[in-house]
């Protein structure tokens, strides 16, 4: 929760005070023709005026009528392994707190090391991706925005975290297997194809494309700089047009 | 993040503007004597200082300068099974609720049905608080203040939690196995004297008594009441003096 503190109320009282007395000022001349009274008014009112917009200020921080939070949503990245997913998340997380939002960042890497058990057959990354989607919704709904990047291949544990959160904005990676395999540096396709890695999604385990995305990044045709702004658009029309 | 909205701001202008015009034309008078020149200068000056105020509230929305933010903390509970730590808990975070804070309520209970396959032997249990930890401290760090209970038997986890999160708490719900075991109205610990539980705090594993408890409630000499009495006034003194 916000407050204001004593400084800004008394910042705020003389910047308001310097506009409003040389308004009284102009009136009282406009009315009187008397430039000496015009001044003298003015004095008066600066020392008036000025403790009584700071307790104004001061009171009105205890009224809650008119406070509203920036809503919160839970940004979700999924995609093929290298299909991009950390690159333009880790950016679009820079553009957000630019606007001073309270943003958290998830990406599965940073995740699984709490879990260290947890494998990767099916049914253990739907539980990953589930308890992921109960993180992100915890935190969406204490008003933090969430920037998850997680390959989350499988629609049921997707459908569950887009469940739990309010605000869940999908943004699906698209990109065809042989192109994340050329954008592969580690050689994880490589491993998966030689069998040391099972479950790989796009190569022995399924992908299973999103049906209701928010966000469809065309991967494969367009810059990154240019996924960042497709995406930091929608967010400003649809949840950021106050902040 | 916190905005305001345009109706507050119109709502502080015409309340500023009356107590403020009263005092223009109430000057005014003093310096003339002229009744009908004080109502006409008044007069004007609503008209024209209404939007002038509102403009300018507009304007302070965009400047940082002394907004800040009611520090958030984790409130940890700890203490042997049935010692009262959910009791107390969810009524101080009815407390903290009422000050319109941000506030998560963590039980173990809740925390649990995440990592369905923790058991209870104390590797697993460090494991459990450990994230629990993480959890609190990722909350903690987005300004969300965390209230959590945990039995939290082992000294290692505990620590953890602490060294992660900033502004911990340790609330230690002091009470003997006798005193718990009197309190146990779902015969927890009878299941754990027979053996049908094991490492069950209290009974066939440890419990490591807090050595830097920030609280500590005398449970078994203290009215549920008192007790959070005594830790609202502690957070008050410590963290909420500004809101």
């Amino acid at each position: 929760m916000q407050y204001e503190t004593k400084q800004r109320s008394i910042l705020k009282a003389i910047s308001w005070r310097t506009w409003a007395t040389i308004t009284t000022a102009v009136i009282v001349f406009i009315f009187t023709g008397e430039f000496a009274l015009a001044i003298t008014v003015g004095l008066f009112e600066v020392i008036a005026k000025m403790g009584l917009y700071f307790f104004h200020e001061r009171l009105w921080q205890k009224i809650r009528f008119g406070k509203k939070e920036v809503p919160s949503f839970v940004l979700w990245f999924t995609g093929l392994p290298c299909s991009g997913k950390k690159a333009v998340a880790d950016k679009v997380y820079q553009e957000l707190l630019k606007d001073h939002l309270k943003v958290e960042r998830l990406d599965s890497n940073d995740v699984r090391p709490l879990f260290p058990e947890t494998g990767f057959a099916p049914e253990e990354v739907n539980l990953h991706v589930k308890r992921a989607g109960h993180l992100c919704a915890m935190l969406q709904k204490n008003g933090v925005i969430v920037v998850a990047s997680f390959v989350s291949p499988y629609a049921q544990s997707r459908n569950f975290a887009r469940s739990v959160a309010n605000n869940f904005v999908e943004v699906y990676m698209k990109s065809t297997v042989e192109a994340c395999e050329k954008r592969d540096e580690k050689g994880h396709y490589a491993k998966a194809r030689r069998g040391d890695y099972q479950h790989f999604p796009g190569v022995d385990a399924a992908y299973d494309v999103p049906e209701q995305a928010e966000i469809t990044v065309d991967v494969d045709h367009v810059s990154t700089e240019n996924a960042v702004k497709q995406i930091t658009d929608y967010l400003r029309k649809n949840f950021l047009k106050n902040s």
